[in-house]
């Protein structure tokens, strides 16, 4: 069975255009390298009633869920109180974490005040992940990671979870990059993706001052398969006068202009 | 009455990790200039029920829905097909979509042959909406936006129909930049936040290597408050002991370390 994921994005500074989110682009790409498909991300605001809907609808939905934002110590982190309404559980300040904390902050001359105490307040059911970043931890519970919003803090919590993540096989995928339009191979392409079974094909054009082209993407668990299909592809653009190149990672990105 | 948006990205390639999103963030930012609040943004996987599913929700919820990605002409362009669905309306070749696209092929050597022709086909009841770059117009349906996922085409796009739409109050913010830990300000914040209405506070801390500190967002459509609110977020830094800068408009982003 294929494991699924969700990513849940909580915080209005991100839909207000200030500050751009880069944690589902990081999230999905460890994902897709350890066969875990991520079937959907949102972004949300900062209310209670819309957190608790989101995370109740993707625990349900999917095998795994990741919340990214809003476990710091002041008044618009509500995600803790969100994450315990919807999992109908009681919140206690937790022992270890504040373990954590207190060592942390200790020799530092940084207060360990009341604020900074509500960094240790989780549900009761849930267990803690590591924060190598800054001490403050993340939790688990059930198919939820709750993880903080900052990139660097995020990106340390979700690398002490991963072997706790069961992926499938891994979705290989060639890229044939080519100088002929999109509207051009569009018949070749359905007809190659349904002669192969398990391979998805997406096309993705590109516009350049002076040229133009189109980057087609092949996908597929079957790395024999996906080769044979992506050289059936090159011929494609070959035959219609085009010329192209097959690359075997993702190393080109055309679409960000 | 304020405006209110939703945003629906759809492509498989942003959530394998292949393609980072911009789109959110530039719209985002254009809505916010003009006074529109984004409420929420999904990233969607190229299925049908799926789209549609996510189009009826949010066309019914928030004034504005703008989609982008999924309407060239290959075979994983289903947006098109998607919309007619969910707007139970059907498809047409449009004329005038046509007229535009046989212009931009006339004198290339570029064949306008039927997966091109697909890029004219839109709901009966759509209105287009201009395409700058490569003609194959996007179309908008009642409040529906629907755009090319391609960013500097989506940008021409949006900028055809920004007249079209009606903002509020644009939203002013003040970045109160400081050296003490969020932990530290988080009952200020609070009190601050209770005092001021209309006010919006949230705080962002941030981690460099030899320094930490919070970033403190103050938003409100009334520019006067928001001057005061800020000067005593920085006043109660320094009664704490720290120092700090307001910051008028957003330059500031120390989460996206």
């Amino acid at each position: 069975m294929v494991s699924t994921a969700g990513i849940i994005i909580i915080g209005d500074e991100i839909l207000s255009g200030r500050t751009k989110d880069t944690n589902v682009n990081w999230i999905a790409s460890e994902l897709n390298n350890i066969g875990i498909r991520l079937i959907e991300a949102r972004i949300i605001c900062d209310d209670i009633s819309t957190i608790v809907e989101t995370i109740n609808l993707f625990r349900n939905k999917f095998t795994y869920v990741f919340s990214c934002g809003g476990i710091g110590p002041t008044h618009d982190d509500i995600t803790t109180e969100s994450v315990a309404k919807a999992f109908n559980q009681k919140l206690e300040k937790n022992r270890e974490a504040m373990r954590r904390l207190t060592l942390h902050f200790e020799g530092t001359n940084i207060e360990f005040n009341e604020a900074r105490q509500k960094m240790a307040i989780i549900p009761v059911n849930a267990t803690l992940i590591d924060n190598p970043v800054s001490a403050a931890p993340g939790y688990k519970i059930e198919n939820l990671f709750v993880f903080a919003g900052v990139p660097k803090i995020m990106q340390g919590m979700f690398h002490t979870i991963i072997n706790d993540l069961t992926g499938g096989k891994k979705l290989f995928s060639r890229t044939v990059s080519s100088n002929i339009g999109e509207g051009m191979i569009a018949k070749e392409l359905e007809r190659i993706e349904k002669k192969f079974l398990g391979i998805k094909i997406g096309s993705y054009p590109y516009f350049k001052p002076g040229s133009f082209g189109t980057s087609v993407v092949l996908r597929s668990e079957e790395e024999i398969q996906l080769d044979k299909a992506s050289k059936e592809v090159l011929k494609a653009i070959n035959n219609l006068g085009g010329n192209g190149k097959i690359y075997e990672e993702d190393q080109v990105d055309e679409r960000n202009l």
